[in-house]
């Protein structure tokens, strides 16, 4: 049974953090925020992994491959670098949901993320036996957004961007999938057991509910990496014009 | 008259730049948009700015004090340092809609985001006299959120953050306001012109629309960075049960 | 009275703190000190400022025109960045070294390195009045090192270059000069009231004993940032064969 | 046979790329340099290597375990980062000083440091068998430094710091060493084939010449990372006062 093994990333006791002695410059917490995801994209992506920023103070990074002892250097390596620590959960299951489920469990069974005295906490459970490893993810980006970008107002292509994503957040829920914007108009969602004929209805209905077109690339692998460097070369091919088709699938051998 | 001031920081060419001569790893593009960030946010900051990620190879900043000397000196450093160039516009007008509308009109002057000639250019025009400089911020939270946070899936409080986000940009723009998410349960709208009544009002709507209650600290400064701080002591005053309000609004000398 | 104001920047407890629980990777401390060196670099820069990496846990800095206000918001943001705090001494004086003397003293002042309740201390005076800041930098390099680069073994250039340091560093200091390498063939030397002559001097003598030729420009203006600058084109200058002397002296208006 | 690995890192044609169009700001160089070896220090310790700042555009890093793949990534992420390239040589050797001497030729190869062509080249050898992969680092430090920190001027330390190294340099080459500056006031060797007893004869040289007593770990194993680990650990040792003698030795089962 083929599984994908997700990591909750909880930075402890945040929100007192960023009030103590008083409110921290807000300019502040952006750059700590982005250098601990960039910092944290670094160290999971060189073992095949790769984290969504998602809330910024809670992280999801797919981790197949990535042992306990992995996650714990990562968190060490975090301690001596930056002013706060890390708690992380790790889940597996046959959906991205549920295995997202998993680890929010195991990550607050090791307490609450206001607790002073949880710091640098790991639990939960990776994917054994490693064969059963498996990331499905699907990169999707909108047709002629240059077009948007070049002619409307940019805060108002960020509306529309916002409203893809809710949308298609609670489609691809519907399936056990997740989805997480990633700059620009690309979206990445992580799909494990989502078909191709989903993936078309989904983006289908979009059309007709919100007017956008997009094309999507679906990567397979045994790891994150790999699975979204497929998903973006045949992205990639739809874009160059070598399909006709809006929806590319890649697996690896 | 007071004017908010606001720059478009637009990526030059990144679209292409992303698969030259191959789709790039996903991980790589992460690391540069959160790196670039940080550095644009530190510059602006430190000369009264404050930046908003927004698109990630579409940032947008209240810029009220920097000259567009200050302006070109940041694309420089951006040159010297990154393997990408950034393009700007710059607006005013005393709603932060229009001023973001002046601004993109301005840097869409300067060509495509996707001419590879267009590079680090620069257009558009700043608050003139200074003395007409006024920045309005609205920093929100949820209420209670840790205990979202400690006992829902991770992944279901970042969709329901999602739906907050589309339901209060919808609503302030109405007003000729905008809304950006800053991580965690944290939300800052630049609101020139929103007054107390409006606000309290949207909040009203949201909690019967989302169930969902929130608190704003309205800061008001000639400078980003200074409404910004008396935006975040404005909230930080509620969380601490010092008002029984959900709304305090703090204004500069 | 022209004066040079120097800052001396500690890393409080540094010593144990890479040792606490157990030695922490090397790797880690070297990113650490790079990454607290370059943000340091960037906060004084900003200011008009120029810090020197020195001895890494313990940094030199020209920092005429900072307030001791300036200080202390710079010391706050490194609390907000790192995992380490810096504490901070200031001095000024007609000399550089005299001004390092006195900012050492006011920072021993605070507490020894290696006390734990030692944090984010700030001891010292700054120039009074403001116009008497005075900074003079000399840029030097090693005239057809390239040649050196592409045909000696790089360790052996190294020393080399350490030699050159060397002797660079003991006779500035006779006229109470302060020099510090800059990485490549480069070297800059605080060198407030060391006029050209005492320049060619010492560059001579270099040829004689280590038969190195070496090109120097020097700036002079009221803040580190601008009489960089004014040395490095001057240097630049002679490299690209404007001049047939080997030292070019610019001055500020 | 045993064999240590060097990869020369050298950033192409940097030298004019620093005064194009006109010369930089030198805060400017010294942040990028900062930048760009904290992230080669992340990758090649990633993979269990090691790198020495050096000359900040000559780099040097043991490198045993790398294959030129490796090699090959790491160039592509900087290209991916960074607005520079870098070049590489691999070179191996029973002696740290051939082996870089094998790296330099390697690099010096592929073309000339101010070749504009010349990007992201790479040439030389690895260590073939795997098995011959052989690493002896030593870790050295001053004995009570502190004591100097808390009463010299920094800045006196700081040439007694020059002179050790030029000392040390000088004396390991004899024996085929390499010997770097870390900060503060630790010195690393690389050191293959150099035994206890000249280590313990070069330190009491060190201090009938310099009059300063220094300490020494001695770490041996099949990667970088490891032998510096085992090598720091050694010198803690010292340091806690658990052993009478001024070197340990410590190698990896």
């Amino acid at each position: 049974m083929r599984k994908i093994q997700i990591t909750v990333i909880q930075v402890d006791c945040y929100g007192p953090w960023t009030v103590t002695p008083s409110p921290k410059p807000e300019s502040e917490l952006q750059i700590l925020q982005s250098r601990l995801y960039a910092d944290l994209q670094e160290k999971f992506s060189s073992l095949g992994g790769l984290v969504f920023q998602a809330r910024q103070d809670n992280m999801l990074a797919i981790s197949n491959g990535l042992t306990m002892d992995d996650h714990r250097r990562i968190q060490m390596e975090i301690v001596e670098r930056f002013p706060v620590t890390v708690s992380m959960g790790v889940g597996c299951a046959e959906k991205p949901y549920d295995a997202q489920v998993a680890a929010t469990l195991a990550l607050q069974s090791t307490g609450s993320s206001r607790n002073p005295d949880r710091k640098s906490k790991l639990a939960g459970t990776t994917v054994v036996p490693p064969d059963e490893d498996w990331v499905e993810i699907v990169h999707m980006d909108v047709n002629h957004s240059t077009l948007l970008t070049d002619t409307k107002p940019i805060y108002e292509t960020q509306l529309l961007i916002n409203e893809i994503l809710t949308f298609l957040m609670k489609r691809m829920l519907r399936h056990g999938g997740m989805v997480f914007y990633m700059g620009g108009d690309n979206f990445m969602a992580v799909s494990n057991g989502i078909d191709e004929k989903v993936l078309i209805e989904i983006l289908k209905d979009l059309k007709l509910e919100l007017g956008v077109e997009m094309k999507a690339g679906l990567g397979k692998a045994r790891r994150a990496a790999n699975a979204a460097k497929l998903a973006s070369q045949a992205l990639h091919e739809i874009r160059s014009g070598k399909s006709r088709t809006n929806i590319i699938v890649k697996c690896e051998d």
